[in-house]
């Protein structure tokens, strides 16, 4: 993808992410309508459709050859990330949404034959836009993020695990995410990916964990993880999947094989 | 306290949280020197101390005849409640504010014999403040909080517990708490005791269990959360202490009994 073309689009896309937030803050004043996806924990409301619908006709409209992968099925079904895709969640943290009415985002990235190129987690309600083009800086607003850090150890390390992992469960052995949640300074957990690793982007956060993620949770923030010399994997260190659930890793690389050898046992 | 003194303080304490975080701000360009307390989690810097000094003067010298306890070990050395009561953090949340630089906040309340009537929660970096005269309503900003949801089932609440209360420890059954985790709808951890106990007051988040809180960080928040009809308690319970370290349950009080009987389980 040419820079210039590169621009353009993330011009359009920025703007649009801007539009799609106002929407949504303008509908906060509404009585949301709420329904329940798979479980209760799934909620999905109205909002959620109308601000995927808002992009999908956007990107339909302006780019026709251009695919979509996005969360509430007005996008397209793809098995390749040939092309340029867009990759979006209208509302990334739809629980914090409904309880909260705020501490959610917008996130939308653009992929070039599998490359992300372009990458924006919009964090409606606080009006802090993260935007990234692959190789010119990731920011928030209009300022770039610092390189991660050089070292952190990992007990001077705040890790993003959400208290469910230190529970007995299917994936992983809890007992080891109970010992890193002792050995690690602070834990925290906000309940929105996209957020998350815009924090784990900004150096705020070290280290995040998580499973059960879809490529449209971490694909704006892959790319801005990575353009701040950060990694994300899959929780055992394979690569992301774009077509199916995903565990993850993110974080400083410093902390990486550490949490990975040493903490996580997939069963 | 009548109305008209209790006007007056409640000014002249907000002019000096608003002044007090004004100087927070500035500060953080500076390099933060930081010290560390009893152990590497109990982080000090040079501002918390500053921020205290700050409070501390302005009492004395305009109120003399008022007590303060407070953090960083310029106010009083109390054993009653007695008289006028200044109860301060100069920042709750310090983790974040050495790692993060915004998610912290300073916390003041105001006691008269044991009553609390005024309460200040101010959000630094966002610049939102959580305040409340007793019996006047509590407000987020200039937005009147409304009070507590009449009914919240368990299974559809939003939970405020860190990880860390999942894993093995000396004071309470952990495995009870991973039962409550998984009962809950989700759970969320921010670092900020202040700001927590707020996001109960304000309804986006439905109960809090904590341990080791000591008055700073509660008193102001226990103002707010009583205002808007919620309780907080010990965890078991039991009236919370000003004068030594605490457990926590606060929340919407439909919550209460359900989550004290059924998952706290003291060592």
């Amino acid at each position: 993808m040419d820079k210039v073309e590169r621009n353009k689009l993330y011009e359009e896309a920025k703007s649009w992410v801007v539009e799609a937030g106002e929407l949504i803050r303008a509908s906060l004043d509404k009585k949301l309508q709420i329904d329940t996806k798979s479980d209760a924990n799934d909620l999905v409301t109205e909002m959620d459709r109308e601000s995927e619908k808002f992009f999908v006709d956007k990107i339909k409209l302006n780019h026709p050859s251009h695919k979509i992968i996005s969360e509430e099925g007005f996008g397209d079904d793809l098995s390749t990330l040939e092309g340029t895709v867009w990759i979006l969640d209208p509302i990334d943290g739809t629980m914090n949404f409904v309880h909260q009415k705020r501490n959610f985002a917008i996130s939308l990235a653009i992929y070039q034959d599998g490359v992300g190129e372009i990458g924006l987690i919009y964090s409606v309600m606080e009006d802090v836009l993260y935007h990234v083009k692959r190789g010119e800086g990731a920011f928030r607003n209009k300022t770039q993020l610092s390189p991660l850090k050089d070292h952190v150890a990992i007990e001077e390390s705040i890790l993003l695990v959400n208290s469910s992992l230190c529970c007995e469960n299917k994936r992983l052995n809890h007992t080891k995410i109970q010992e890193l949640v002792k050995t690690v300074r602070g834990t925290r957990s906000y309940g929105s990916g996209a957020l998350e690793f815009a924090g784990v982007a900004d150096g705020t956060l070290d280290a995040y964990i998580s499973m059960r993620l879809s490529p449209w949770d971490f694909a704006a923030g892959a790319i801005l993880i990575e353009e701040v010399g950060g990694v994300i994997t899959q929780i055992d260190g394979s690569p992301l999947d774009f077509f199916g659930e995903n565990t993850s890793f993110s974080g400083n690389p410093f902390l990486k094989d550490e949490i990975i050898n040493n903490y996580i046992e997939l069963k």
